[in-house]
């Protein structure tokens, strides 16, 4: 079945090193690890489009300020259960700074990701509408993200 | 304007740090590389649990498939225009792989990113209606993911 050969190597060669990411197979979980820290970088770069308005560093746009609070809601939107496997954490790769804590009894994680959500959503709704809705929804954001932060990710 | 302190404060946590990369301010253009390449380790994901069904080593299920195709045309289409700014290239920061032909007159980067996004489109419509289909969808998807690297990734 040639399809099948051809369909074979086509994969191999899109997987093989598939990613672009140096030493991506140097210790265990490195994709997953790889795709939560690349979509944070993400929602931090939609983050600084709207956070530089909400400081007065650039002047409130409209337009721009939607596109970014859409893409903020898209990534936190993103599927990312195959993310976070149980273990993947920074005693397993200090490459993470996801502590243990977020797999332990008992924990939350689940109440701070629906914030995350809830507060991108807010930001969806008032991102366009005008800067004082803007700088609301900003701080739910913040918050959102610093008590996820504070409760979950290694401290410096 | 107490709340907007409070927001400004609330930002500044978030923000500073914000990703938890390590070194995510070593060199140019790092967080639109982390996400970036963040991004393309999602995709892998996505098409190493596609890719085994494809290859038999895990058994065809439909509703698995479905899913992994779904998060794969999520991550396809997720706006990324301000992921790669002129100049972010390997030459620039030698964490990307990304080769400055991207932006060179006559590029053909555009063409490549609607491959993907077509192959996409046909995976999300074959993955959950049989291993045949499946298999079909990885070939083109496998096809341009290789074009893209083939042409504008440092070569190893």
């Amino acid at each position: 079945m040639p399809r099948h050969l051809t369909t074979a190597a086509a994969v191999a060669i899109a997987l093989a090193g598939g990613t672009g990411i140096a030493g991506a197979q140097d210790g265990p979980f490195e994709m997953q690890i790889a795709a939560r820290q690349g979509i944070m970088a993400y929602r931090a770069l939609q983050l600084g489009t709207l956070g530089a308005m909400a400081k007065g560093e650039v002047d409130y746009d409209a337009a721009a300020a939607q596109k970014a609070a859409d893409n903020l809601m898209a990534s936190v939107t993103l599927d990312a259960s195959m993310l976070w496997p149980q273990g993947s954490d920074n005693e397993a790769n200090p490459k993470s700074k996801a502590l243990p804590a977020i797999w332990a009894d008992g924990s939350d994680i689940g109440a701070k990701g629906k914030a995350m959500v809830d507060a991108a959503t807010a930001m969806q709704a008032a991102a366009g509408t005008g800067l004082d809705g803007l700088k609301t929804a900003m701080g739910e954001v913040g918050g959102a993200c610093s008590g996820c932060h504070k409760a979950f990710r290694v401290a410096k």
